[in-house]
């Protein structure tokens, strides 16, 4: 088999065989087929598409291409949730606790990143004595025990991705729907899940701009998802502007003990329990997607939640005081508040400019190397559609440098203020 | 300047300025724009063309890249032919002192290169004597003198086309009109070129097989030329059998010799008036193709053709008597019929696959370390659309070993007769 002619029947519109398919992921993997093939025919397929068979064969080729977790000793359907990213996400240290209370298994490996905060692991390093360095046993024991777990990310897990989207991002064919939904997919099986829920986030703040491209892409994944043998759902979400009120590692945090007490965010809350539902039901803990939700909040009603969440801090060495004294979280030197400069409706905050002032706070990573700050961050006193009085307050800016004009004219450059009523933004878009 | 930008905004259908373009084409030359950057591009090109505009920016830049042939010392428009491959293409050996010796200059730099048979400089040393080792100032004095001189190809010429052509033979991004046609302009006008006249073949033995290629190809490159200030025209010809009778080095010189009595095959007669005409034409030297044409036919008639050829063997040393005396030239110790197997009509003479039993024989390089035979090749006897009796010689077989059998099994396979009467192919296409 010749790359040359791969790269053909692919410029040629012609859909690739498993047997191609695998040939270009395993020699490019080893390094026998060069960056300059690899990426004429990532550049092809961005304009010639792939079938939902192709996707699926690319998907396994990745998942084989390295190491694989199994965690086939772990009792029940392993769900795993996955969202393309966006700003103040905190759906997932709401979703662990949460789901696992209703004994839907949650073995998360997870990263630190780069971002405008840290990634799950960071800002669950913000409650005293909480540790990732768990053995894989004593992580499958404690999944088995408490439902629920959470460790670093260990072993070469696709590597055919690593380095196929390290070409794509200097060669502009990052932006293709069937190699993107073929990279998320491969990430989420190589890790073990069995079956997926996907958070696919829709506008300014997120990766795909418009509604169109995130159906599109949240569709690719479920079929992948599909063929693969892995049952998959997707949610399309509003990320217009940030997700809740928190943007920072202790910040959000609190705001998700909040959440799992019933006194979150209206927006964080609905999406946990959107999202949450469908973990449910592909765990097989409930039949429908309503009496996934009903069990939800009888959960987050009765206090099982937030006990689950207790449970799980407090068998990874974490200090599950936090749950009821906020105190116990780190806290930033400085509070300095942005008043309004006049008086109006919020028309828009544009999410990932929000999320670059939290990293100037020091909330996330610029560089694999940077420290982050666990306490400082962003709280919005405000969303889109809330009238605001001049001087009353916009954001609460939570930093450890009284010196934050910078940061100030970041956001001030990016909350819009208008006199006209401004409707709040739909968050659930669609569900697939 | 970015070029990742730069593949982006072709990826997305928009035209690159020329400083874009110049900006690609330097680094890459220099390597500062790896390989896996440079594929991309092409296979974005491949789908999302390029304007006139762009491609007249990619030639200029490709002239650019590297070294360019003075040749301001000449008198009067330098007018270069270039044939799209092809099999048996004898027009340069005829056209180079038809036209000079109707007063245009033809200062031609000509390589040996791969193929069926040799180059035109490889033609040229069937004749004893003539060599093509002659100094710049030399070879300018001799176009002044006699309107004609042959000489090797030197310099550095267009180092930026060389190296992307070998990016794009391994990356299936070789057909691409904008990319073939800027190529091909590119080597013209480095060369030294005011006035270009295209051969385009057509047809199974061509690099383009259907004459709607072949048409968009020449227009793409007329229009380049125009671009460029290059006047230029084109002839569409057919390539689904070879030209003329020989296949060979100096069998094809002696079809010259031929040719430029009046008593030359009439396809390859009939091309030469035909891009002869557009090059005395753009050289000035006629009004219309029309009186072109028919001065063209004058000078073969009152022998002013063959003796422009003579003068021009001469002048490089050549030995002149071959006009006279075709025993001069190397001769092939074996003449060696293939009889027809049935009788018919000719249908088919797969020209790419005749000239592979050509280059078989010796007449041609099939690396640059082979030895060219210049006495061996082939004389076809019979043409599509020709009467053959069953046991009647179908092509002379001109070799140097009698074991030929390898050879008569290839051109067997490729000669296809039938019993119903077959058109002889039309020869010109069009004209541009």
């Amino acid at each position: 088999m010749r790359m040359y002619d791969v790269i053909t029947k692919k410029r040629d519109g012609e859909a690739l065989t498993k047997e191609e398919i695998d040939f270009f992921v395993e020699e490019y993997t080893k390094g026998n087929i060069p960056d300059y093939q690899a990426s004429a025919l990532c550049m092809a397929v961005f304009f010639q598409d792939m079938t939902k068979e192709e996707r699926a064969h690319l998907t396994m080729a990745m998942v084989n291409s390295g190491d694989t977790i199994d965690l086939s000793s772990i009792e029940g359907i392993k769900v795993d949730k996955h969202s393309t990213g966006g700003v103040g996400d905190t759906t997932t240290l709401v979703l662990a606790p949460l789901v696992a209370s209703l004994d839907v298994p949650v073995a998360k490996m997870s990263g630190r990143g780069l971002g405008h905060t840290g990634g799950t692991i960071d800002k669950l390093e913000s409650v005293a004595g909480f540790h990732v360095e768990i053995e894989k046993d004593e992580f499958i024991k404690l999944v088995n025990e408490n439902k629920v777990s959470v460790i670093g990310q260990s072993g070469n897990l696709t590597p055919a991705d690593k380095k196929l989207y390290g070409l794509r991002d200097v060669t502009a064919t990052v932006n293709s729907i069937p190699l993107i939904a073929s990279s998320i997919m491969s990430k989420k099986i190589a890790a073990g899940a069995d079956a997926i829920v996907l958070d696919v986030k829709t506008g300014a703040g997120a990766f795909m701009k418009n509604e169109k491209d995130s159906r599109e892409l949240a569709q690719a994944m479920v079929s992948i998802g599909n063929e693969v043998g892995r049952n998959t759902m997707a949610v399309i979400s509003d990320m217009n502007q940030p997700l809740g009120y928190a943007i920072g590692n202790a910040l959000e945090v609190q705001e998700a003990i909040d959440t799992l007490k019933g006194e979150g965010p209206e927006d964080l809350t609905e999406l946990c329990l959107t999202l949450g539902s469908q973990m449910v039901v592909l765990g097989n803990q409930a039949d429908s997607l309503e009496e996934a939700r009903e069990k939800l909040r009888e959960n987050i009603n009765n206090g099982k939640a937030l006990e689950k969440f207790r449970t799980f801090l407090k068998s990874q060495g974490g200090d599950d005081q936090v749950a009821e004294d906020p105190a116990k979280l780190p806290q930033a030197k400085y509070k300095i508040e942005l008043p309004a400069q006049e008086s109006g409706y919020v028309s828009g905050m544009v999410a990932d400019e929000i999320g670059k002032a939290a990293m100037h706070l020091g909330a996330g990573r610029a560089t694999k190397e940077s420290q982050i700050d666990l306490a400082v961050g962003l709280i919005l006193n405000k969303k889109i559609g809330d009238y605001v009085q001049s001087g009353e307050s916009l954001v609460t800016i939570h930093t450890n440098n009284e010196y934050v004009d910078e940061v100030k004219e970041l956001l001030y450059a990016n909350i819009q203020i208008q006199k006209e009523k401004v409707e709040k933004p739909k968050l659930i878009r669609d569900i697939l």
